[in-house]
């Protein structure tokens, strides 16, 4: 069924149910991605609340006028981006960003879905209480598109995905009907997880309005540590000894090559260098332990044992909060020192846990075999899950490299789905991975995801083009 | 459409791809269930493996027979059991029962889903992890069965339901395509979550065939205590209490009334009793924690602690594991003690944990108002899961009550659900429960769940009756 533009008509109508506010200026921010691949277009309308929403859903649905949602803009894969077809609704949640409720007894937030990811943060922490969903973008990413996305981050190892944070849902579906799904249970098994099948779906299924999410006890005590690790297969050893120690204390486990200290030192040279010898590779863990626990005592005992089984040779564990906020720094500015360099070409993968070492040793194999490029592999490795990002050698730079670019994505991504693991791990399909999984994804599983599609929404209109092929 | 009941020529074609040993013989264990509220119906098909599990699917697919999936027959709600209807082929999976593959370094282990709780139970710990799933009926529940009704029990508050113990899935989907889905990924944004809709839909969505499952490390020493609170309200602050102190320590925070202390001593007098005074409310509290900490220390600190602060007033913490084992019979021994007495009308239901002490007092009120009650009120405090079951008072049985059961069960549940609560809140819809879900469930999440059923399942094939109306 063919979609059609947002005409100023249509506009007017919506203008006749909808208050002014709802309606914003088309400002450049609305049309633009954080890595510049795409420019949008829209109508930017900003309901007030779910019944807005509903009622602009209603609208579109009955004009066959596309819609795609719009949280904080900061989707890597261009989810909420329109490049072409019909001019869509830009439908903002931004308007829509109270705490309507916290409950630090249940550990539960219910939050509507244009709440900034930070400001969640900081009411759970004036209630005491952890929100434990953390990305870099936190300062303007809002809780639907995390949602929509199924956001991942640096505490997924300990407190799982958005997904896991999640316990019911408010949604507006394609009908422009509202699901009242907000439920503050831990256990409840009605029917189908409708739920989950909206999380993750990058606004193709429905609106997210509002969310029940999860909250965490704050640990008593808190650490941080860089250790420099033999490789990969040490650093995995020194995971499993941690955990053998610490279980679920451990909140963070992020790996770091050479080459992002490298980057920083060349394009943020301001930020201190722990190391005085750069390792080829080190860890960053982040501990939350129990009362009665020392978790900087804990991570000495660690790196002792560590270091006993040749697993790390060099390491310090910080002794303030200052010292674990610039352990912190090295990491969360590798992203920026990437945009400085320019990569070529940059990969979200995931894998099993054991093959990771044998993925590393293949990819440059593989690499090399493309041509000469600097790889700066980084991440989450407690969740397998690997920023895999190729450069140019110094003195080039991306645009040298235009014409291998396809061809170093491909041989990365079919090497990860050869091993088993996944070509996005946390940032989603959106439209820029369309074809990526429909090489990649299974084909039965695809089907299935068609089927709901056109039985959730029939004439197509929620963020066509985004995860399936806009009409297919 | 109509369905049709499997003949003996329809059984014969099957013959002719399947090999003998996948048909067995109609034993009763088949048609009944625990609560013997339904006899069933159907010819049992076990085939050895997916391939098989896909050609019974097609077959049936193609000679619109229905299809019951079968576990390990412990369901609590009928979803194993087809009273009526054309006869359907009970597709038992009790034949694919093998461990894939175990990763101790990843903590994950892939099983087929026929393979017994326990058995995964046996198989982790041989490995030196933990599958922390777990139910009372371990011994013969199957790993298939309990991702189907996404199964809880006692360590939810820490691990989790069965659905986050779950990685990746292997399925035969209603028109006999088998997805190939058992990824072992912690972060694996790449299309809807399939995985998530099929468990919990108690087979009428397609079949799971083998399931990856997440390990956790065993904590470094466990303990467990049982302490009498002085009421629900302080068992609630206990429990925060102990969030406090603990973190993510605590596997389980159990609650017991009285009653089921009284239940006790009456069906099954040789369990030695905890308290020589039975309290109206006591607590289960389970511990595992890190190295460096001792559990039983720490859970007479919190003793301590509770004491002071007026929420306990006696208490026992276990010495040794044969402690451990003997507190917790007395919990695990409460629902035979109850089968015993033979309750009234029985409650899977959960809460928000802070409405929970305003439900229990509103709760005794309403049955008051319908006759003269025992309540056996314990369960899963820390998940806001509670039994909440209906007995006669001493010298009557539950057959002088038949006359007052749909209207307690009617008065409990529209209190839990105008309360915020869900009235399944581990055990499933099944076909108990369907009258129940239709009076309760959301119209536009119940609207949502036909469209992808009828989108799936066009025929209807998939364990028809069960979770939603058939032909509804």
């Amino acid at each position: 069924m063919t979609l059609k533009s947002a005409t100023p008509d249509f506009i007017d109508s919506l203008r006749a149910v909808l208050p002014d506010a709802a309606f914003r200026e088309a400002a450049p921010r609305y049309f633009e991605e954080p890595r510049g691949r795409w420019q949008g277009q829209g109508v930017i309308v900003a309901p007030g609340d779910a019944e807005g929403v509903a009622q602009v859903v209603r609208a579109c649905a009955g004009a066959r006028v596309p819609i795609v949602p719009y949280g904080g803009g900061t989707g890597l894969v261009g989810g909420q981006i329109a490049p072409d077809g019909p001019v869509p609704v830009i439908l903002s949640l931004e308007r829509m960003r109270a705490v309507r409720g916290l409950w630090p007894g249940e550990n539960v937030v219910v939050v509507e879905a244009g709440a900034i990811l930070q400001d969640i943060h900081e009411a759970a922490e004036a209630a005491g209480r952890l929100f434990p969903l953390s990305i870099a973008a936190k300062g303007s990413a809002r809780i639907g598109g995390l949602l929509g996305t199924n956001a991942g981050g640096v505490n997924v190892l300990r407190y799982g995905n958005a997904r896991d944070l999640c316990l019911g849902l408010e949604a507006v579906l394609p009908d422009g009907r509202i699901w009242h799904g907000l439920k503050r249970l831990r256990k409840d098994n009605t029917g189908y997880d409708l739920r989950n099948l909206l999380i993750g779906s990058e606004g193709t299924l429905g609106v997210i309005t509002a969310a029940a999410l999860k909250l965490a006890p704050r640990p008593a005590g808190e650490g941080t540590a860089l250790m420099a690790v033999a490789g990969a297969r040490a650093a995995l050893d020194l995971l499993a000894m941690a955990r053998d120690h610490m279980g679920e204390g451990i909140s963070a486990f992020e790996i770091i090559h050479r080459q992002g200290l490298d980057f920083l030192a060349e394009t943020l040279p301001d930020i201190r260098q722990p190391f005085a010898e750069p390792p080829e590779w080190c860890v960053l863990i982040d501990v939350g332990l129990a009362r009665g626990l020392d978790p900087a005592a804990a991570l000495e005992t660690l790196f002792a044992e560590g270091f006993e089984a040749g697993l790390v040779h060099d390491g310090m564990v910080a002794q303030s909060q200052a010292q674990r906020h610039a352990f912190w720094e090295v990491r969360e500015q590798i992203p920026e020192a990437n945009r400085r360099i320019g990569s070529v070409s940059s990969h979200d993968i995931s894998l099993p846990l054991s093959v990771i070492p044998e993925f590393i040793a293949r990819g440059t194999g593989v690499i090399a075999g493309i041509g000469d490029f600097r790889v700066n592999c980084f991440g989450h490795l407690g969740d397998g899950n690997l920023h895999y990002n190729v450069f140019p050698m110094p003195g080039r730079t991306r645009a040298d490299h235009v014409a291998e670019r396809d061809a170093i994505k491909r041989a990365v991504h079919d090497l990860v789905h050869e091993m088993g693991g996944s070509v996005s791990a946390e940032h989603g399909i959106g439209r820029l991975k369309v074809g990526d999984l429909e090489r990649y994804g299974d084909p039965v599983k695809l089907d299935a995801m068609r089927a709901i599609k056109a039985a959730l929404d029939p004439v197509g209109i929620m963020n066509p083009g985004a995860v399936l092929r806009a009409g297919g």
